[in-house]
């Protein structure tokens, strides 16, 4: 068994609407930003995990995107796994 | 000037508590996840942007984090640029 850290990405689908992308992009303009176009907010998340090789991690990572970390309807996810 | 997509990582600082980590923690253990170790959660965000130059798209958007999109007490943020 080894230790990996493993790096999990959210976001909106990009044929969805995203408030949260909206408000920040307002927000952005009224404090002077006019260059900024669309802006989407997503998740980062960060996770220690043991497993017996990277292509288990991999598996068990998108196992917990599919249970619990990501909207299957409404968000997309990306999954990288290194060694820790 | 040209298009840049911006991609913008905020993450809790590795010293302070994260709550929001912990949650996912403890519910990936409940959900049977229990080679999991320490679970962080931050913000991706992607933005679209014009910029005369991509040094000029990466100083902008780290004025942005520094004035909205990060909280410079708690968060600490990554900035990647690269031509939309």
């Amino acid at each position: 068994m080894a230790a990996f850290r493993v790096e999990v990405r959210v976001m909106p689908r990009a044929s969805l609407l995203d408030p949260q992308g909206q408000a920040v992009e307002h927000a952005l303009h009224a404090l002077g930003f006019a260059e900024v176009g669309t802006v989407r907010v997503g998740k980062h998340l960060v996770l220690q995990l043991i497993a017996a090789s990277r292509d288990e991690a991999t598996a068990r990572a998108r196992s917990m995107c599919d249970r619990l970390l990501a909207n299957p309807v409404t968000e997309d996810f990306e999954v990288a796994v290194e060694s820790a």
